[in-house]
């Protein structure tokens, strides 16, 4: 049930895409997409919906929401150690705006464009802003990584810095500044697409900590049967969180969530391995503490170890 | 970002499937799920939202809204002559309301189960109700239906009955009783996952009539470079829609959309294997005109011949 402004709408968001893939064997513009997946590898697939008011505040960047909405599930493909190859956008408008649907394409196809991902159909309809993206990817089927395969004294990490957009968020609601580092983590998440690949093989288990390190992990712990023991005050931070983020409220912005980082688990035997791969990928890899037998996630600060409530960003 | 809210609705319409696959590897509970694509087919995927008030009127039944969230996307793979295998759905929900919800997984899982489809993710979120599926399924390559194959001389036909679902509206919404077969056209259309199947191979192209047949078939007509002519009498309609249809509004109802039947082309030489079809699918086929050089669609209607705006269901 498509009218002559949606057919323009999905004419424009189709003429904004550069990237080819010969594997879209027809895309856009027939009841559906033609793929060809690879034989030797097992499709990944994950979608993620942003909500405004929920997701993101009113008055976002519409660049931010385009990259932001791709970035998320790029970020669900990483945890798995795909590589994204497709992906489907179904974009809720409450009018036909063109300049916004510019910036929103642009922001969201230039992130396509640097992981090489096509989009290849969705819908467009009418209704409060909403943008539910499904991206596709690939990875050899053993080589997967997931929750389940933590092992007791696998060491955890976690890439990149935690709190960041949550102090952004924090901060930004308060009508306080917001450096751009801060704001970046917050509005232009990046997936870690690399990383999830070069940990193939050797990470025991992998999850992107979009609902904040702790609530994660103990996904982590509940599909391994495992305890997570984190060191609260290894969690890594940026300059500018150091420098901004009240003492109190530290720990409360670094397990928010809305972060994008991957956090894995490796046995101690691969630390070198992966000091090396943190140089290689130019992204800080922090290790956090380690798996035990038991359940929950167990946190210790400044000395005093706690079992931990989950932590996350509710907004269901 | 999820909460334990949000956990909770997972797992609640994990627990609500019957269906399993030897293909889904890994499916609800990682950050993504991991798939098997068979290597020699092409992978089809579309992706299509209801949004409550605009695709679906308040207070329609839950159980109908999830059937017809799948069924909507069923009938754009049986387009293409796909068979479906996998889902994911983005249900943004206003509360959780688990009585809603069992409803309407009742009607998803029904119609998911009829087709041998597994739910294998997506996204639960607060909002607006709006339910984004993503549909997924196998067509040998060289076998798919497409729009821009439609020949000069190929009959136009068109599976079921047109205008059920926009009369059921109609009186709906003036307040007049709607009889149950209309009412299930409405509520519960009937994906032509079968006829698609079964048209592989012969029908020239294919679309599903969900813009209404004359919008529909001038996309086949733009991609195929033909002119389409129709026979307005020729439109087959049901006994409760010739009873009820007013003269003079049937053939707006008749191009109004919603009907998610399949509008395909064939060559003259397959009117007989076409007949055997419709009985041996028990399901009506109705030749309704066919493909001619020029551009656009033509609809004959009592002898008059004229070249037709679109008509279809205008929601954006």
């Amino acid at each position: 049930m498509k009218s002559a402004g949606e057919f323009d709408l999905i004419e424009f968001i189709r003429t904004q895409q550069s990237v080819v893939r010969p594997d879209v064997l027809l895309g856009i513009g027939d009841d559906a997409a033609m793929l060809q997946a690879p034989a030797d590898h097992a499709l990944v697939m994950c979608s993620d919906t942003l909500n405004e008011g929920v997701h993101f505040p009113v008055g976002t960047d519409p660049e931010a929401i385009g990259w932001k909405s791709l970035a998320v599930n790029l970020s669900d493909l990483a945890a798995m150690g795909a590589c994204p190859s497709w992906c489907l956008l179904n974009l809720c408008l409450p009018e036909s705006d063109t300049r916004w649907l510019e910036r929103f394409t642009n922001g969201f196809f230039e992130l396509a464009a640097a992981h090489d991902v096509v989009l290849v159909g969705g819908d467009t309809t009418r209704g409060p802003l909403s943008i539910s993206v499904t991206a596709c990817g690939f990875v050899p089927r053993e080589l997967a990584l997931t929750r389940s395969g933590a092992k007791v004294g696998d060491d955890i990490w976690v890439s990149g810095t935690l709190g960041d957009a949550a102090l952004a968020l924090r901060r930004m609601l308060a009508g306080e500044s917001v450096p751009a580092e801060l704001m970046d983590a917050l509005d232009r998440p990046t997936p870690r697409v690399a990383l999830g690949s070069a940990l193939r093989g050797f990470a025991s288990s992998c999850i992107d900590v979009s609902d904040g390190v702790l609530q994660d992990l103990g996904h982590v712990c509940a599909a391994s049967g495992l305890a997570a023991e984190v060191a609260g005050d290894w969690l890594p931070v940026s300059d500018a969180f150091d420098a901004l983020a009240p003492r109190e409220a530290r720990l409360q912005l670094q397990s928010s969530g809305d972060d994008y980082e991957l956090c894995f688990s490796a046995a101690p035997g691969y630390r070198n391995l992966l000091v090396d791969l943190a140089e290689k990928l130019d992204l800080r890899l922090t290790r956090i503490g380690s798996f035990t037998s038991g359940q929950g996630v167990h946190l210790t600060q400044a000395g005093r170890l706690s079992a931990l409530e989950k932590r996350g960003h509710a907004h269901f």
